[in-house]
């Protein structure tokens, strides 16, 4: 039993397995937001130094204006085009699973997986995910980018933890079965 | 503010979104089963005297070895198809809006709808489901037959009730919310 970095998945869709409306929408993450709850996310954050996300989502992100929220991380924007690091991020167009196994085999705290939905398909063809803390978003969308493309092997998970908060959101907390 | 009847949509998913894999393999099921433990089902449908099923999914029970197991209920099976009704069961080749509605308006219990994903389909597009029992299994199942498909309008819900199980099977009970 090694005490390996674990790469964990932490993400909001719709009860419909949404991300997000075509065209990037993200304003159904309105239904739940009510002020001073994070939904653990700070706790979450607490518990990783490394971040993988995908290019078109964390440019969604500096789209909307953030500051990419994670300055005092390790991160790391998966693409496929060459582009030049920027302080702590780097781009990295490389083999993602080498990266993965790399990383996971570095001492270091959790390693966060924030999307999107193409990265998510890649790391779970691999059998890279080791964690998912999926939060349900009582709404359906109708349409939309899917968290979860067709296509992929299966995968047992064990349930970890459930949590309901007033605004209806439901945080379902999984670890993979390791076979 | 009417009793009207409610359309409840009480059914398995797995945490990626299928009802079934391909060749509507149900094996996954088998995940959560648990001697002893319906999941509320006995309960729920002591609530209910209408079901109304997809003809694929009828066949589908039918062809596993079930008898059908609502002897006791007015039963509607959907199809394009003209089949001859027997004994409580219906078939019904007519339009579904119209045999809702005509429902809902007759006094009674709970309208059960079992499935499959294009009966769902259909009457999430007329916006005609009132409560929603999801219970979620602990498996990605990778490919298969989604619960919810594509372009629809979007509904928002209310969270009514959550109940996690010890095989891992979380139950999800939402209300639409009438606007």
């Amino acid at each position: 039993m090694t005490s390996e970095r674990k790469l964990i998945l932490y993400i909001a869709m719709s009860l419909d397995g949404y991300i997000a409306k075509p065209n990037d929408d993200l304003e159904f993450l309105s239904v739940v937001a009510h002020e001073g709850e994070d939904y653990g996310y700070a706790e979450f954050v607490s518990g990783i130094d490394t971040v993988l996300i995908g290019r078109k989502t964390y440019e969604k992100v500096i789209s909307m204006g953030y500051e990419f929220p994670h300055a005092d991380k390790e991160v790391y924007v998966i693409t496929r085009q060459s582009i030049p690091n920027s302080g702590n991020t780097k781009f990295y167009s490389g083999n993602l699973k080498e990266l993965v196994l790399q990383l996971k085999s570095q001492s270091g705290k959790g390693i966060y997986c924030d999307g999107g939905a193409e990265i998510v398909h890649e790391l779970l063809k691999e059998n890279l995910i080791d964690e998912f803390y999926i939060s349900i978003v009582p709404i359906l969308l109708g349409e939309g980018i899917s968290l979860f493309k067709q296509h992929r092997p299966e995968l047992n998970l064990k349930l970890s933890e459930v949590k309901s908060f007033d605004k209806g959101l439901v945080q379902l907390h999984y670890k993979k079965i390791f076979n």
